[in-house]
């Protein structure tokens, strides 16, 4: 059966975590699409950057503004594996995104409704439509093996 | 009489915003100070660097997390010319800054308390301490400057 769309491109965004897996990073990844075309591939760098801002949004967001050279992303859809957080939800509506799709829940920071709600704000002058879930199981099986993975070295180092 | 720490501090972040200006940018500024050392000075870059990312918070942040090699900015302060928005306090929030210092409230989208309050939310892990209106209507005299002044070149080109 051919995948749907928001599907196919989830799976690039799971590419991208998987990259930040492969680099000791918190596995997350997000693309933005315009006119059915990926205009921004990026996974979180906050270590590999030494940066608290390197959250992989906020790098795609930067990467797409630089493509259409523009700061408005008027049109396009963020593909992301995790719920974003208050920056990138802040980032997101900054930037005029029209859609964000994302994959598995925060429960800890989330901006779209664990923690907080920021897409709802009717003050902050722009909403973005949301769709939540898809390929959620693959996402929350690779943060749950890199935590794991996490603490098996912590146990490892303190034996 | 002298100036006390804050509002020397202060008239370094407005600096930075009249620095902004000059480029024909919103006239923000930020500045982070560590052990008594500003270890990062940033203005708002959005339409030079065509990137809705680009405030001097964020600029700033990525400035301190460098020099101090850490994206942690522990003990650290953030001087801002403005009411930092919903990404910004975010930022300030996953970065660890312990406390910020502002001058004008930003009515249209300040997460301080003006649209939204992150600077309390429990579930978020951190708080930070945060000192208001520290040459207050120095930063609100130069932002309304900025606005008059780019109404009356559209009332220009108009005619």
């Amino acid at each position: 059966m051919k995948e749907d769309k928001d599907t196919r491109y989830m799976r690039e965004a799971l590419k991208q975590a998987e990259e930040a897996f492969s680099k000791d990073e918190v596995p997350v990844g997000a693309v933005i699409v315009y006119k059915d075309k990926i205009i921004a591939r990026a996974h979180n760098q906050i270590k590999t950057l030494k940066d608290p801002t390197a959250h992989a949004e906020m790098i795609a967001i930067t990467q797409a503004a630089s493509y259409l050279q523009n700061e408005r992303l008027n049109d396009t859809t963020m593909y992301v594996t995790i719920e974003p957080c208050s920056m990138c939800m802040g980032a997101l509506i900054l930037a005029r995104v029209k859609r964000l799709v994302y994959a598995a829940d925060d429960k800890k920071a989330g901006a779209c409704g664990s923690v907080i709600n920021l897409s709802d704000k009717q003050e902050l002058n722009h909403r973005i439509k949301i769709k939540r879930h898809i390929l959620k199981e693959e996402s929350k099986r690779l943060i749950q093996e890199f935590f794991k993975k996490k603490r098996n070295k912590i146990r490892f180092s303190l034996n």
